[in-house]
């Protein structure tokens, strides 16, 4: 475990949905870990909000959502008294200058501390937060700023928050936050790809047949109706989180774990990408819009009567897509991406699918006849499967699929970390490798982009899929006409 | 299961200790789970031996040492009694012709059956037991022959033995038995390399840095010691098993697993063995002889002090040495192989240790680093491990050697078969692939000659080492002078 140094970090939005789900009780499991001095010589965490709450009243309230999403058996009371006194709360309207004397007040006992400030936010608000922050000497040379998603809504509003921030920011002060990539699979596959000798022989078109990636979800909107409206699939998991994975799987071996090295190496898996003509929008894309149907048995609502949502939405809640790269080492390999709200099961997964033997010697039993697969599971359960084929025992020479796992829950006992334990501990260690670039961002919302045009041009609306379900049959025709099929499909 | 045909099986050595150790329970297991008719229109098996027995006498004498043998819980009384049914004995001198005349009389009621002779027999009978078979016209068109080891002490006699049984046998008739190869984990070792597209393109001297195969006895000479004395570890297990693994490994795939696409290749990386000078003698092979020790605690002797070894016999009881192959797949690729008695554990498996990663980026956890290699083991418990680096969960990029697992004892449930059990079942069935072709046995013997004829004018006795370690230091300074070590070693 490296020490961490003191820190300031001030999280606005700190009583948002995403600070008491996620942030807080990451800090708090860093904080329990690593058991770091309080106050001016340790960690310091200030939530600002535009609720008026005391001090005492917000750790009460942190503390209520933090006993509802820690496991018990992680609960401890001492740690949590800990914790919480390194908490403090400002109410602070951030479109007020007026409002950040208090926090700069309170920050001058130190500004050479490192600086966190986190903007648990909607975006529309980054550009006032950065602009105030500047104006109140607030950002130090050691301050950095994370943003959340998304960011922005095309290309020139993703540009617009960037020119935004980086008026007050440098770049390398800026974390764009990505929270798959701080999943412990994620950076797995990393050092597997780049540890092994194994993976690299086989790494691409000579031996890879297909990469699948799904990121599905079973839950709808969740009360949220209104904003997921206005954004759909396509910016809410593919633009990031689903570009990001593919960049994970196909970039080359970089120089070094340095930031720069390794984003280097995504940007040019971006910018690979091959652009999609309106054409390829209506046949490599798929949009879908779920019905109602059942999740584990009980019913849920169609979408379109999900409170927030205006009658004849078309905005979609699943979306399937080609892509391909056009380089050397992909030319030819089909990307195959996957995204849904209420799908049949919450599924993460990415699966690298090898060609077929190029010459058969052995029967294989009837039906059971497989490629051999990596597959890299995130959710639910974290682990890595390769597949073979392997003789049955007994004396003829038949084959069936067997599968190598490497279980990390069984491999390592004690609780795996969050992900946002880890980017949060990144951000404060200045670690921006697993952050996206301002490039990269551009890259992404450039190859989106016709994506989004095509299908507001389109007449047709999005298809409709039955809750619970694998996503439209369009989603399993996409794959079908290449000769393939999903992994996971209904 | 494929359904065996009625057949004949003339055990030569009858009441010899392969047959009652592993013959007998053998077709007991396969008679037990196939469950064939009996006499006539079934399985009937005819021992001889020079032991003047009846028939009740030796199905006694059988009984007693199945018990022995098979475990407890597979020893079925009903299973036994129908077994039981299946054999017959007749006393047989092998040099004397008239003997045969009985057995003449056995067989001829149905002369179309599957007739398997298998000479479990010293080599010196061989000649004499094919004569008198074709003499009395006991070979008849589906006849086969089954020769066990030591086919030889040389290339001479190796090529004589050939002429003796080829004179009444057709090559196709001849089943060389090499029971290494009937072990379900050679099987699967053909299966994984021909039956996944994952491994060929790692499988060659750009990715492979070197292979290691040891066969490690923990019993000495067990009461044979006067047999052994004038044999030693390099015909005993170099000249067949180690080679035949050595093959397996190294083969290129083979059009089909017809037996003589399987032999051709096979027979291809024999040719490929780099010629022994004998400078290289010096050099790349050690040869050792047990000295007093412990095995698993208890006191054991020296070979020197064991029953039946003559006093200051040079006979060696331990053999390593390095081979290469002259071809472009393994130019440049050592070959290790390593046999003996009374070593540290009972081991036999196959290493395969891959190159290291061309630019590391990772730092990896002080002295646990480790080459990615596929381990087979084939004893004591078959199974195969995949070894990666795998990254340490927690927020540092560290790695740490992992293990990914087929256990077939844990995956497959039921019994495995003994190799044995295979080899006859294959036999029975006319099927060669598992069984040595002429050319192979000359190549190999080929190979080994010079190996032979430079300890013979070798003025050093072996080298002695330790009983119950793995053998003498040679050893590990033949690899050791390479930049490499056993996987296994003291």
């Amino acid at each position: 475990m490296i020490p961490l140094d003191a820190f300031d970090l001030i999280l606005f939005g700190g009583s948002g949905d995403l600070a008491m789900r996620k942030l807080l009780p990451a800090l708090y499991f860093r904080h329990r870990d690593s058991a770091p001095a309080t106050g001016a010589n340790g960690w310091r965490i200030v939530s600002v909000g535009r609720e008026n709450l005391s001090r005492d009243a917000y750790i009460a309230k942190v503390e209520t959502h933090c006993r509802k999403y820690i496991a018990a058996g992680d609960f401890d009371e001492t740690a949590w008294t800990a914790f919480a006194r390194c908490l403090d709360y400002i109410p602070l309207d951030a479109r007020q200058p007026g409002d950040y004397g208090r926090l700069a007040t309170l920050l001058a006992d130190n500004p050479a501390r490192v600086r966190v400030f986190y903007l648990a936010t909607t975006p529309g608000l980054f550009a006032a937060i950065s602009d105030n922050l500047g104006a109140t000497g607030l950002v130090t040379p050691d301050s950095r700023v994370v943003l959340e998603k998304p960011l922005g809504r095309d290309l020139a509003s993703a540009r617009q928050i960037n020119e935004e921030v980086g008026a007050t920011f440098r770049e390398d002060q800026i974390y764009r936050i990505d929270h798959y990539l701080g999943k412990e699979t994620v950076q797995n596959l990393i050092a597997l790809r780049f540890g092994n000798t194994l993976f690299e022989p086989l790494w691409s078109r000579a031996c890879v047949r297909d990469v699948q990636i799904t990121l599905a979800e079973t839950v709808g909107v969740e009360g949220r109706g209104e904003f997921y409206d206005g954004i759909g699939a396509l910016r809410d998991m593919v633009q990031n989180h689903l570009l990001q994975l593919l960049c994970i799987v196909a970039m080359e071996p970089p120089a070094s774990i340095d930031p720069d090295a390794m984003r280097d190496e995504k940007l040019k898996v971006l910018r690979s990408l091959r652009p999609m003509t309106p054409e390829d929008v209506a046949t490599r894309t798929v949009r879908g819009q779920y019905r109602a149907g059942a999740i584990d048995g009980l019913p849920v609502a169609s979408y379109l009567d999900e409170p927030g949502i205006p009658a004849g939405s078309r905005t979609e809640t699943f979306v399937a897509l080609k892509a391909e790269l056009n380089n050397w080492r992909w030319a030819g390999v089909p990307f195959y991406l996957r995204t849904g709200k209420r799908m049949q099961e919450r599924l993460a997964e990415i699966v690298v699918n090898f060609r077929d033997v190029p010459h058969a010697l052995f029967p294989s039993l009837s039906g059971e006849r497989a490629p051999n697969r990596l597959v890299i599971r995130l959710q639910p359960d974290e682990g890595l499967e390769l597949h073979l084929m392997a003789k049955v025992p007994g004396d003829e020479m038949r084959l069936r699929p067997v599968a190598l796992n490497l279980d990390f829950a069984d491999t390592y006992h004690g609780r795996q970390w969050d992900a946002y334990e880890r980017l949060l501990m990144d951000v404060i260690r200045g670690k921006l490798t697993l952050f996206m670039r301002r490039d990269e961002l551009d890259a992404a919302w450039r190859w989106v982009e016709p994506i989004l045009d095509g299908w507001e041009q389109d007449t047709v609306p999005p298809r409709p899929y039955t809750a619970g379900t694998w996503g439209p049959a369009a989603s399993s025709a996409l794959v079908g006409r290449d000769g393939l099929a999903w992994l996971q499909d209904s």
